[in-house]
Order: structure tokens, then C-alpha cells, then sequence
């Protein structure tokens, strides 16, 4: 015997291929399992299956939702003038957690990444181009905030670009040292970044 | 809005009762399958269900294999008097990967743990002894197969006094530097482990 039985070698292939997931921690997982009493696998299983069932995206920000339109969209305390682009639902959840912005989001669904064959058509880019340009509501502002790495950056130059002949305002989240962070160990980039953005104090 | 939807939660929540998986990853695996086309999770959910169902303990070696007894103990060209004992099913399959053992084993289904409550009657030890006290196939030598930790070897040292009285010869793995390793990094115990276990050239 090389190898395990294939119902677990079957399923342990079928984990690897889950983002973060290597051989061990899959069969790991797959031990586990094998463990219970057969509880855990069935409502995990019955998660997995109602995940897409009950999960929509949002036909205005493309955020996903448990509704459509989204819960922010809907909100109409926020500030519907005020767009935040981010790439994914997570980054939403990021800024929501911060409760200092009180605009709307647009969720691009990715970034740029020539790599990996990511091009403007498979972001929402278009849908964000046609939200500005709707009379109603009037977008005054677009914070790209995408991740300050390589493909955040293009990301954000290519839509600075789409939005020049626009009325909006387009702005960067501002780039520096993180708090608790150590000048001595940070990077020069980040360092000229935080020169580069200091303010009066 | 500073939480997933509902069901997105749900899966994270179940998904980080996985060993080694934390929210973040639980997260990235949820963004993943709500990607996907359907296929995949579809196919997870059908291996997940079928895992229990065509996985069997062995029930003479208690290692997990699709039929009873397993394809090593029904083997009749290895040595069944010699017995290699180990903590789980990846145990066996590190040992087979080397090809250089020829006799069966018996998987413990753990380590004793009192941080975390696994007792001497939660393992296969009360059927070890059994297994030894049966006449045929007669056992000539227990091969303790434990991991050199705390838990490995407080399980040696249990198994072992248990087995004083039987007329079987009990042995433990080697301990001593791994192949590749550097004097001047290993820790001390290893040290002395190799010195202890020196051999002659």
C-alpha cells in the first residue's frame, strides 16, 4: 500500500485544489472527517450545496448579497454620490469595518493582471463607466481602492485613465507607513509613499 | 453592512472547524466555490458523502482502508509476526513509502493526551494486546512507531510497560540527527539521542 484508499485520495485531490490548500492540510481535512460521526460532513455538505442558491450579486455595486439590490445600495442614509471601487467583496467588508465611509462601493470582481489573463472585460469596468455616467444618482467622487501591489496599482492607473474625461473627482486611498510599523524595517517605497504624502500636523 | 451574508458566514463558520483552517483561508475557500461554475462544489459535496460510506477501519489493524481486512494484512507474503505500531493512517504510509519494512502494523487511532483527554482505552490498545496474545498469526516483535514528542513517547512508554510481560520483543524507532541536518542547529535532546544510539562503522 503506496497510497491511501481512493475515496480519500479522490477527495484530497479535490481539496488541493481550493486556494491555500496543499497535500497534508488536505488530508488532514480528510481525516477529520473520517472522524465524525457523520454530522459535520452533512451540514457541510448541505452548506456548500445552498451557498449559490442563496447568494446573489448585487446588480448595482456587484458586491455580493443575500438581496438584490444590496443591503449598502439600498441604504439610503449613505451617501449615493460618493463610489468606492474596490476589487472584492472582502475589501468591502475591510473598509465597512473602519465605520469612516458613509459612500456606496462598486466591487470590480478582481484586478488587472496580464499574467493571469484578467482583462478590463471580465472586471465590472464598464458597469462602473455606466454608473457615472447615469444622470441619477449623480456620482461626485470615485476612491479607487484597490491594494497598493503591482496589480492594484494598474488597476487603479487604468481606471484614472477611463474616468479622466469624466465631472468626477477621482482620488487614491493615501499610501504610508502602517501604524505600528518600524521606519527602520520599512521599505523604500512605502517610506517615499509617506514622504511623498505627508501632512501638516 | 460589516458581516457576510448569512450563508457565507455559515460556510466560514463550519469550515474553520477544519483542522488548519482559519477565517481568512475558510473565507478565500468560500470565495472560491462562489466563483465556480457549480462543478466544483457539486463534486465536493458528492466525494464528501461518499467518503463515510466506502472507507472502512480494518478490523484487524485498524487502519482505514476501502475493504476489511485491508490489502496489507490479507498481504500473506509479509512478515505477520512483526508488528509495526503507529499513531494514524499517514504513519503506515510514511513507513510503506521507504519499502523497507515487511511486516503489518497497528494504527493506535492517536496518542494518549491528557491536555486533550485521549486515554489509554480511546486507542486500540486494549485490541493490541489482543492481537498479541492470539496464537496464530503468532507476533514476535512490537515495533513502537510513535513520533519522538511528548505524546509519542509517553505512548511508547505506556505501550511498553503493557506489553513487559508478554514474551514479544518490543523495539522503538531510532532517534538521532535526520538525514541532511546540521550539528550546530539541532537541539540538545536530539544530540544526545544520536550520541546514545552511535553505531559502530
Amino acid at each position: 500500500m503506496n497510497t491511501y484508499p481512493d475515496p480519500i485520495k479522490k477527495l484530497v485531490d479535490l481539496l488541493t485544489k481550493l486556494p491555500g490548500l496543499g497535500p497534508k492540510s488536505a488530508e488532514r481535512i480528510v481525516f477529520h472527517l473520517l472522524k465524525d460521526n457523520g454530522e459535520f460532513s452533512a451540514s457541510l455538505t448541505k452548506t456548500v450545496a445552498e451557498l449559490k442558491k442563496s447568494v446573489v450579486t448585487c446588480q448595482r455595486c456587484y458586491n455580493i448579497s443575500a438581496t438584490n439590490p444590496c443591503p449598502l445600495c439600498s441604504d439610503q442614509t449613505r451617501d449615493q454620490g460618493t463610489l468606492c471601487v474596490v476589487a472584492g467583496p472582502p475589501d468591502v467588508l475591510a473598509i465597512e469595518k473602519t465605520g469612516e465611509f458613509h459612500g456606496v462601493y462598486h466591487v470590480l470582481g478582481g484586478v488587472l493582471n496580464p499574467v493571469e489573463n484578467v482583462t478590463p472585460d471580465q472586471l465590472t469596468i464598464k458597469q462602473l463607466i455606466n454608473r457615472i455616467e447615469r444622470p441619477s444618482p449623480k456620482i461626485k467622487e470615485v476612491i479607487i481602492a484597490t491594494n497598493p501591489d503591482l496589480e492594484g496599482e494598474s488597476t487603479a492607473m487604468y481606471l484614472a485613465r477611463q474616468l479622466k474625461n469624466t465631472p468626477v473627482r477621482v482620488t487614491r486611498l493615501a499610501k504610508g507607513l502602517p501604524m505600528g510599523s518600524d521606519l527602520e524595517y520599512a521599505d523604500e517605497i512605502t517610506i517615499t509613499s509617506a514622504l511623498k504624502g505627508r501632512q501638516a500636523v
